[in-house]
């Protein structure tokens, strides 16, 4: 029997149509595919590679007929539905942040801790879509040298928060720069024009969740619980691809040509740093494509140690899509589906 | 005789126009107001104050007759005019960075080193868009407790290239989202659902000349020419306002609070932080505004000794057109117009 099978829960999303176009890509061994939605998509036709496939309720018994179980239609879903996939035996990998920060849920970036899968319990997390490509840009300098401490500014596209966001933008920019807009039901604020520092909720302390995430999932994925991490979260009027400002300190000083040798080797990232011919990451290039794209790598003029670059990524790819995918081949590839021996 | 005679280089332009409309505003005491700007526009009917003014050119007859100008043109333009018009015994109000790193041309922001004003000699200079709101804000922290290093990312808007930029922008989204644009001709990139690592020229050690100007105007101004700072600025498409996030490191700690109580009673400041009633700085509440809007203050994670805040701000009127003003306003309550008294 070739492949595996598998289900989209939040098919229909701003991730899941990635999702599936990447399936097509990447030629992924699926033997079947199951599409999931919440109620109103359910009879709704989609085509994923020439087949015309049917949204369908998320049950027990689809999830006992399934191998991997993409998850990514927010917290709350993932919350419900994977305790019940991996009772039926099926390996969930879910996009949302519901279990990232548990122990036994590893939280897996393919090109750096592929490792950590061999741990998993059924359960494994994608990353944050802002955190994944800071991760991508970090590990293979902390290789080099070790980081003490990072300081990130983030510049997120409208569809990390989804498809209605995207449109919310689009109907705005449409009307005009500033008069008689609708008023914004995704948004708390006008994003057309605009820049709103708050990207998911606030904490205790005055950092928003999305910047805690970016804390504590880099510690996470990196292996360094003491690693510094401070994070700014901004949504920008872009449709698709995040962007980052980040200072990044080394425990001692480092050589700006090593640094971009390092990083020029590293797999899935792309350096694209030639400023002077304005060439530097942008998020409308960074769109559809699975590079990270770093550049603008300087020596920071405020501390000898550090370093200062600049990050664009596909948020819906590496920082959601492609790396589930990515998570999926790896277990093919290791072997690590587990129970599914026992089921095919 | 009541009042000054002033004349405005750049009348036309974005600065120009804001400039114009602050004076009625702020209801400044001008005998006489001359415009200029470039050839086109010559002969030009503009309306001040319910007066129609014709734009003419920058003549030394006409810098003769004045007693203050503001220029608003560019460098280059600076550069030609100034001596010309300093030589005619008029005091000019420079908004162009051609001679802020000048050691014998106060960097002005009135609120912070208006002392500075009594030292010129002819020339005063208004500091870059992103500093003047960023000084603002460090100013007041740093005469509670000494700042030892700040880093910056700033997302500033197009009116800060020029109103060519602003209609560069209206013309990109309203043609769509990806396209058939026209080709940019003011940015090197589309900046409509974008954003563009790269304000200014770059410079040998990889920054912005934007970059270099917060480094070297926040010492000059601050009085502290040993400050650590790194920025990195962006464009994004946003009409007018620039907003930055910024990390600022103390030497020691710092009370939150007493932060908060610190900026509230700064002249020129408000404080808007009440996140969990989404109420923090955006670029489209700062417009058309004279505060610096500063909010999302909270402790850094990163750093015992470290303070993370947002600040947005109306880019042509305390980054530009409104400095300006306030540095005329303290010339003539100071008496410090030099020559003028012999001339009126």
């Amino acid at each position: 029997m070739d492949g595996c099978s598998i289900a989209i829960v939040g098919a229909t999303g701003a991730v899941g149509s990635v999702f599936l176009h990447l399936l097509e890509e990447r030629n992924f061994p699926a033997r079947s595919i199951r599409l999931c939605a919440s109620e109103r998509s359910w009879g709704k036709k989609m085509k994923v590679s020439d087949r015309d496939l049917i949204v369908e309720p998320a049950t027990p018994q689809l999830f006992q007929e399934t191998d991997i179980v993409f998850v990514s239609a927010g917290s709350d879903t993932s919350r419900d539905i994977t305790p019940i996939a991996v009772d039926q035996g099926a390996v969930v990998i879910d996009n949302s942040s519901a279990f990232r920060a548990k122990p036994d849920v590893p939280l897996v970036v393919p090109e750096i801790n592929g490792e950590d899968l061999t741990q998993h319990a059924g359960v494994i997390a994608v990353p944050n879509c802002s955190t994944a490509p800071l991760v991508m840009v970090l590990n293979p300098l902390n290789h080099m040298t070790s980081i003490q401490r990072v300081i990130a500014s983030t510049y997120q596209s409208v569809s990390g928060t989804g498809a209605a966001a995207m449109e919310e933008l689009r109907s705005q920019v449409q009307v005009g720069s500033a008069d008689s807009l609708p008023t914004p039901t995704v948004y708390p604020h006008q994003i057309a024009f605009n820049v709103i520092p708050h990207v998911e909720s606030f904490q205790e302390n005055g950092y928003t969740s999305e910047e805690m995430k970016m804390v504590n999932e880099t510690r996470k994925i990196l292996h360094l619980p003491d690693l510094q991490v401070s994070a700014t979260c901004v949504r920008v009027p872009v449709m698709v691809g995040h962007s980052e400002a980040v200072n990044i300190e080394f425990n001692e000083p480092v050589d700006l040509q090593k640094v971009r040798e390092v990083l020029s080797a590293a797999p899935g990232i792309k350096v694209v740093d030639d400023p002077l011919r304005n060439s530097y990451p942008m998020p409308l290039d960074a769109e559809g494509i699975d590079d990270v794209l770093v550049g603008r790598i300087r020596q920071d003029t405020s501390n000898p140690n550090g370093v200062v670059l600049w990050i664009a990524s596909d948020n819906l790819r590496k920082g959601a899509a492609l790396n589930a995918i990515q998570i999926a081949e790896q277990l093919l590839s290791r072997n690590l589906l587990g129970k599914l021996t026992g089921r095919v």
